[in-house]
């Protein structure tokens, strides 16, 4: 490099912090966690609340299979022990997300209790909102967008929650949506009320 | 919830781009991957290069041993099958950052020249910008923060990149800095400048 500059670089030691982070975007980070059978409407519920809080100025991002099980977890399978470590691994990602300042939205069916709580015990307190994306199996199966329910049924795909693999609700989420019984924007402004509420983020108007 | 307003929430449907964040951050993505030597400088000059990017107003975060190896892979050990893995994981992490518009700095010694090369191939063109840290392992070792170096010599840490494992310098890394005959202002700087000259960040004063 012919045109050092060291003279123009000037910088304190030391990592930014959260709360660095927190004080300058004027929002809270924290983990959205969507939970939910499969077709429940987690992914639509994330896409659409990442739009919401990026049009207001935050940053904000969606953990999806989309992102995730092609990637990352593309080594993972649907045995018990590969949802546990798919779970493990998302958890761990979205903590990051945290770090960095994010609200981060993650998309996944989860269906094992214990793999969510121990996301949950990762994280700060506050940082983990757990979202029970309730939707009835039958209107999950009416729904099937990926025609995966049908496959299910037809003994064409094995484990597949909901049909032949057992889905455990939350106990205690931060939130419940009914995508059954809800429109989208209703589900949505659950999520948004209950931001507000608790502080991570500002109130609109 | 019994205060619903669903009326108050209007939103697009569509994932927010990446495209759509740097129009917004007026800076791009990025994957910042430093690799070199235990001891050579990586973290230090991820932290430095971090803060100074936050402290411009941008999205910046780094990915490093204390973030990840503690956390996503602590499965992983120091083997070359679990060090494969190791950065492979890091890449895709690095990968959904870029995505969601951070200029991340990952800070991994990345031994093999194939492990990085197939980190750069996920990402998109000019995502991936790797900077060999480059630094005589004579000086890492005089260095030697962890006592980790000494540990190798005694045989007491066993495939110690450097001692005992390879390490394989990239045959043709966007950016060298030499953290043993540079300060790490003058390193840090030459970072800025090829962000600068290439467009990723805007140019100061």
């Amino acid at each position: 490099m012919a045109n050092l500059k060291s003279k123009d670089v000037v910088w304190h030691p030391g990592a930014v912090t959260k709360a660095d982070r927190e004080a300058v975007s004027g929002h809270k980070a924290c983990t959205i966690w969507m939970t939910g059978l499969p077709a429940s409407g987690k992914s639509t519920l994330a896409v659409a609340l990442e739009k919401v809080l990026w049009d207001r100025g935050m940053h904000a991002y969606v953990l999806d299979g989309d992102n995730i099980r092609h990637g990352l977890n593309k080594d993972l399978g649907f045995s018990p022990e590969d949802r546990n470590e798919n779970i493990r691994r998302i958890g761990e990602v979205a903590k990051l997300f945290t770090t960095a300042g994010v609200i981060n939205a993650t998309a996944f069916i989860s269906p094992y209790r214990s793999d969510r709580d121990q996301a949950r015990r990762i994280m700060g307190d506050g940082e983990f909102i757990e979202v029970y994306v309730d939707c009835s199996v039958n209107e999950c199966e009416r729904r099937d967008p990926k025609g995966h329910y049908k496959k299910a049924r037809a003994g064409e795909i094995k484990e597949f929650t909901g049909v032949s693999a057992p889905y455990e609700p939350p106990l205690h989420p931060e939130i419940v949506v009914h995508t059954d019984r809800e429109t989208e924007a209703e589900s949505l402004q659950k999520i948004l009320s209950y931001l507000e509420a608790n502080g991570y983020i500002q109130r609109v108007g």
